[in-house]
């Protein structure tokens, strides 16, 4: 006992954040918000509204949904409620126990994992708000559309590089419509998105397909059951990662990875296999999209919920093609799956086809950037009546990352103009100096750091900061109405080219009447 | 047991909240983003940049800063990190037991309860990657000016009308600064960013106290133990809501409440007493910075610290004097104190001085809608060296709030331009009028709800939704080339001036060539 008490007053307060967090700094923000702002402002011209829920929800009204874990605790951060309240019955009614007391206890509370769980909360929550339940039966779910960013939390106990814990999350979703003209919608929303944020035209593809064609057509072949169904899904889900080959042998037997693990099989006969990997591996994403439809009529799949599913994307190209949206944006893929279990029909995944090189040497390609699909059992579970939706994610983290990768977007952002400090009776002029460059726009931080004395300290503290010039202003100078402006953004850039201190100074230092300081900067900052 | 398994088995899960949290609809949501904007222009303007924390922090790192509880737990969401770690010393290397074994932990996490201790963090995390533990006392701590805006959550157990779990804080500081230049402009931040969001100039007061100064007096006055002090401090905190009279009493032998609850005194002495309450009600708000000077300096306290006190203050008015924020702006408040206990020497406070009237019919001031000051302990505690800071905080939703109930923020926005669905052959057809329209810049939506064969609930929806115009177009007008504009807005309007339906109607209904279809609608929505 004394030799724990010994061990505990050793511990210390060290700085640290938790593992799997990260702060973002200015130049991340700066990208992060362009993304937000840019694909808000398209979700918004397509009559999206803004709406935000809060970042803990109720364990149970979550539900778990994430693609590789079965427990409501894996992968997400919960625990109890500090307020103990009523257990409620799914009538809204209290719980009682035998002794008609009402029971009471401390409920899970989580972080979201995603922003479509809580909108099916915030839907059904409405719902219920105004209408008892019975009715509900009796009523088409109304149409509710919004769009919503923030982060969202998973607990993944392992991380790779990259990968983090808090990231954040761009959606919208339409919820209560079956028309798959809304559908096509989404793909048109991701496409005119990603434009809007700064990807060029063929530097992505939206890719579509229908759940239902694949259910359908594994019905054809024999596959009777859920769950067997959603282990082919989850299999086909690799592809990308490690081709047809190793698909074929994951849904037979089962493989040895490199490391020599085993993976074990599905166990599927061999006639279940070839016509899995017949179907996923018979398609090209070269094809249009009216070939790929060709193909798949081909087939003649007689199962119903397939030929709906062929339907369905039948109109969602006649939609595409009215308005121009070609194949250089929007493909089918019928190979396309998409790892989450919710999904009912069309799904949706953006491929980034760019690609950079990594810190080995190695070419390397970004992947898929953002998902999403047709999702019309979601709300059911907290409603009791179906609820068609659709909508789709952009992964924010992802595309900033993209943009970093791929030098499509600035390293670091320019800090503001520095006013540097010389004497404590002209503080009342640095500040008078700043104002009127704030007034004409500029951005401007006067020194109040603890160094003033030291101008080297000073210029690190500009250059740390990437401020693009720096205001030097003496006593003599302030008498003289004049500012003596060192141009550090110019300073850097043509560093090499001069030997001769002298004439490099020349070239990044001029003196400016004070008067004339805001729109001499403004001028060299536009150039 | 069976019983109490039968009572499980009934749990329900029913679609809700957590209690004291909210969703924010569309319309609060452009409001706060309207602030959060504005105000961050403001702070970048002085060159403050966007730094980003997590919203989940170790609990040790936050330390407990709140008002009024005492232990770490209180007032504050923390649990368990699911993930087990080794513990640390405050050097940074690994606990171990006696058996030389590393001691691991699942270590208590906290989601922030400010935007202020994870600064601290985040700066004492930044100094201790670069810089060695013993090299800290020989520096000067570097210069960090941020800003950051984000949720921060409060588990207060009484929760009064209009509170919230969950709630926005706009934040901006300087970590490294002992220059009151940087107070000063603190004073100048809040004022500009105030105006920036709307507030009209004289609507809100910006007031300055120097905690020096009332603490020095207190010394003089014979208080000798910091515990005093802040107990002190604490009561004339209440100034506001109980006025003089009563703070006097709780400095001395109490009170009884409206309630007839007994409020304990501090039980200070007479004499004590009446010098606090002569100090704190010898001033009056209504005086110009340089008359309250004039009144500090003839109170001749001889304590050395409420001597620089005076002397910063001084250095505030000179600084703000210069730059023409008179006392339309900022005014010194020697009674105000601000409860937080980190604060050191200047504080700020904004208060609004606008009024609404409430739903008894009672005038009702807003208050506070912003606060700060200067907390140069803070970072010590992570850090071992003293580190001055001083920073503020807009508390967003409060001052959303305050447009609203003071009428300065519409009360629903405007939804989008909304295309009503006719006929499923026009599809692509509507598809098309709303991509022009989209690309002339508006907002326009195409229905896909369930319900689309009823035209009543087309319309219920467009209203719910505020959308300002309705575009009809049946097969007829398709072929045409028309489509008829309805302006549910005028509608709203002017259907109380009319009681003929078709002269209404003529009113709000107009056929549109297509081809115009844009600017029309463009031109309207200007007006």
């Amino acid at each position: 006992m004394a030799n724990k008490k010994q061990v505990e007053n050793k511990r210390g307060v060290v700085a640290r954040k938790v593992k799997g967090f990260r702060d973002i700094d200015p130049s991340l923000n700066q990208l992060k918000w362009k993304i937000i702002n840019a694909a808000s402002e398209v979700y918004k011209k397509y009559g999206f509204e803004h709406w935000d829920t809060p970042i803990l929800e109720y364990a149970d009204c979550l539900g778990k949904y994430l693609p590789d874990d079965d427990t409501v605790d894996k992968g997400v951060y919960s625990f109890k409620n500090p307020e103990i309240e009523p257990v409620l019955r799914s009538d809204g009614s209290e719980l009682r126990d035998e002794d008609a007391h009402v029971v009471m206890e401390n409920q899970h509370l989580s972080m979201r994992y995603d922003l479509t769980s809580p909108l099916a909360r915030r839907y059904a929550e409405g719902l219920l708000e105004k209408y008892q339940r019975h009715m509900l039966t009796q009523m088409k779910p109304p149409l509710f559309r919004r769009y919503q960013f923030g982060p969202v939390y998973r607990y993944e106990i392992k991380l790779s590089p990259g990968r983090f814990r808090e990231f954040w999350q761009l959606d919208f979703d339409n919820v209560g419509t079956n028309d798959v003209a809304a559908d096509a919608e989404v793909c048109m929303i991701l496409s005119d998105a990603l434009e809007a944020i700064g990807l060029p035209r063929k530097s992505y593809v939206v890719k579509v397909n229908n759940r239902k064609i694949l259910t359908g057509y594994l019905k054809d072949l024999g596959v009777a059951d859920d769950l067997t169904e959603q282990n082919i899904i989850r299999v086909i889900d690799k592809m990308d990662k490690i081709g047809l080959e190793k698909v074929a042998l994951e849904l037979g037997a089962g493989r040895t990875d490199e490391s020599g693990a085993e993976i074990k099989g599905l166990g599927l006969d061999e006639k279940l296999v070839s016509g899995v990997t017949n179907f996923i591996g018979g398609f090209s994403t070269q094809k249009t999209r009216q070939e790929v439809l060709a193909d798949l009529k081909k087939l003649e799949i007689q199962n119903e919920t397939a030929q709906e599913g062929i339907k369905e994307m039948e109109k969602i190209d006649t939609i595409l093609s009215a308005l121009d949206f070609d194949e250089e944006r929007v493909i089918f893929d019928p190979s396309l799956v998409r790892g989450l279990a919710y999904y009912t029909g069309p799904v949706y995944e953006v491929e980034s086809l760019q690609s950079y090189i990594d810190s080995k040497g190695v070419e390397r390609r970004i992947g898929s950037i953002c998902g999403g699909g047709r999702y019309d059992g979601l709300v059911e579970n907290l409603l009791g009546i179906k609820v068609p939706a659709t909508g789709a994610s952009i992964g924010v983290d992802r595309l900033a990352e993209l943009l970093m990768l791929t030098n499509q977007a600035p390293q670091q952002k320019d800090g503001p103009v520095f006013i540097a400090y010389f004497d404590e009776a002209l503080m009342p002029h640095y500040q008078k100096v700043a104002r009127d460059l704030r007034t004409a726009g500029i951005e401007t931080e006067v020194y109040y750091g603890m160094d003033k004395k030291k101008m080297k300290k000073q210029m690190a503290y500009a250059d740390d900061k990437n401020c693009p010039f720096v205001v030097l202003i003496g006593s003599n100078e302030a008498e003289a109405g004049i500012a003596t402006v060192k141009n550090l953004k110019l300073g850097k850039e043509i560093a090499d080219n001069y030997t001769d201190k002298k004439e490099w100074m020349e070239q990044v230092q001029k003196e400016v009447p004070i008067a004339e300081l805001a729109s001499y900067l403004n001028e060299q900052m536009k150039g």
